[in-house]
């Protein structure tokens, strides 16, 4: 079951990414960093974090439909990368690759979007490429600095320790659904998603957190992802007030969404999922009473995934339909809500 | 004449790039470094070069056919920008975007021409991001160190500097104008074009060059931006035996191409473009045999181009028709080729 090769995504990663070569002066391997870390000479305290994004899919599927949306992402995408490994940004270069019909006006939002990112965040694009292409695709690369001996990973979780999330959850699947299921927008206004990278949060976990990840592909893949690197399994408590965001709440409220659908679906939200060993928890509440830390649920030895639901029920699932469903069903988002719900029927989640 | 926004290029550049506010701790201005300097931190005795480049319109055109040649350029022409600021790189991290068609023989191909240009120049590609686009596009962004009283720039010739190459010109566009006038592949295959950036000589150069900038959008060009920066002018002798490498010269010869199409069209060739003072020319020279530096010309206080030609005539050229043709033609090869040599006829250049 935690093969890490069941997973389309991470197939395709590894059939680039077995053909290079990697320097001793890297830290991390294969899937096990939100960002590459590096070595920046022999003896340096610090390693250089750096990760690259691209935003593209969510502009062609029409996920994304206001530029500033995806201006703003591009940014926040790469700098939770920075924040999941406890590292904080020097700054941005970015690849814009527009339509050569796009007009003035969609270049403005889209810029407008990444600088109020940049300004958010108290960091800056400090250059670029652009390419006229036949469709938007945005890239941006963003790194930082952080201490060799504080960098986190997406490895070190051991049965026992205790899980958590940096805030509420399913913004990210809450507007996709929304656009998925050709809901009104009003359900879920797009201007509602403007995930913040949690570097604030990433920076305190360098001294707690025994594996981090962000949850840009939602919940479910996130445990997923960390059961495969890790070898251990997760039991999250499904009490949704706390899980999902005030808003997410409301949405699934208001238009009859199983509210599980919130951290199943792979557009996720950009929060940290982390690990503490269960000793540490105690102090890492008591000095940061100003976070919003939320604890989900426990590490455990058996590789898989239980959901304890509202109603007591205890719900082991496989979390490798979910996360290769978008890759089987091609872009038949119809197709992709009925079988993602025939997986909820069959495991009594909904 | 030398407003750097009479350039299209530099419009669309800047109009992305008005709207970002810059960190105290980036030493370059927009335009004027091939890629961007960042003290890592307050005390650092090194900037942080950074360059990102999507490879995207080479093949969308169908410049590129080999795959090969799109992973190859992808990895080569971030390096070359790298080189450019006298930087040796650490890494680089790269975000691959193909069609949903392409098949596991083209992902291997870009992947094992990415990695081959890596083992070339000794340095890895560390990680990065996958994406389904409806066409291919390459982006790298390569990193690494430079001492900080050390970086080249694009600003700082003066009149009376010397102009030198690290080698010889045109392969770039000779592929180019091969694909764009139809000749049959033999005359200059794809796989002539295999550009090696400059690292080495930029490493030389930290201790001599006035002012730096790679060759990636021909020797005009490169002239024609060094020029509206530094607000001095260029001569060139046009020794076409000197200046252009020698499979271009055997290109020129068999299609009976005008040679100065081989240093005017926007597709180059990944070789340094430098200036020196004329009193630490031969120093130079006397301490680096093993390399290749091809002395073509001098700075002059008027701002714009002379070419000697090899007749010893003197022709002054506005190289602003010709860095903006290709926008202007839209995707019409033909109407390019025609204008192009139009403008070489009132030149007397052919």
């Amino acid at each position: 079951m935690n093969d890490i090769e069941k997973i389309v995504e991470n197939t395709i990663i590894h059939n680039w990414a077995r053909h290079f070569k990697h320097p001793t002066t890297q830290f991390n391997k294969l899937h096990e960093s939100d960002a590459e870390l590096i070595k920046l000479y022999q003896d340096s305290n610090n390693y250089l974090a750096i990760t690259i994004d691209t935003i593209a899919e969510e502009i062609t599927t029409g996920l994304y439909q206001d530029p500033y949306t995806m201006g703003w992402i591009t940014v926040m995408a790469n700098l939770s990368d920075l924040a999941a490994v406890g590292s904080t940004p020097l700054g941005l270069v970015i690849s814009v690759s527009v339509e050569s019909s796009r007009d003035e006006k969609f270049i403005n939002q889209v810029a407008e979007g990444m600088e109020t990112a940049c300004r958010t965040m108290n960091t800056f694009i400090l250059g670029g490429d652009t390419n006229i292409t036949p469709a938007t695709a945005l890239t941006a690369c963003a790194f930082g600095l952080v201490p060799r001996n504080e960098a986190l990973t997406r490895r070190g979780c051991k049965a026992g320790d205790s899980v958590f999330i940096t805030g509420g959850l399913g913004t990210g699947n809450a507007l996709a659904l929304c656009r998925m299921a050709k809901l009104p927008d009003k359900y879920f206004p797009e201007q509602l998603y403007r995930p913040v990278a949690q570097i604030k949060e990433g920076l305190i976990l360098r001294k707690y957190a025994s594996c981090c990840m962000d949850t840009s592909d939602g919940l479910l893949a996130t445990l997923d992802q960390l059961m495969r690197i890790n070898g251990v399994g997760f039991e999250v408590n499904c009490d949704w007030n706390t899980i999902l965001a005030p808003e997410v709440i409301k949405f699934c409220e208001q238009t009859k969404t199983p509210s599980w659908l919130m951290i199943a679906g792979p557009h996720g939200e950009f929060k940290l999922l982390f690990t503490v060993l269960a000793d540490k928890e105690k102090e890492l509440l008591a000095t940061n009473k100003n976070l919003y830390f939320i604890k989900i649920g426990t590490v455990k030895q058996t590789p898989d995934i239980s959901l304890i639901l509202p109603n007591k029920k205890n719900v082991n699932i496989d979390v490798t339909p979910i996360r290769n469903m978008l890759y089987n069903v091609g872009g038949d988002f119809e197709r992709f809500i009925k079988e993602f719900r025939a997986l909820g029927k069959k495991w009594g989640l909904e």
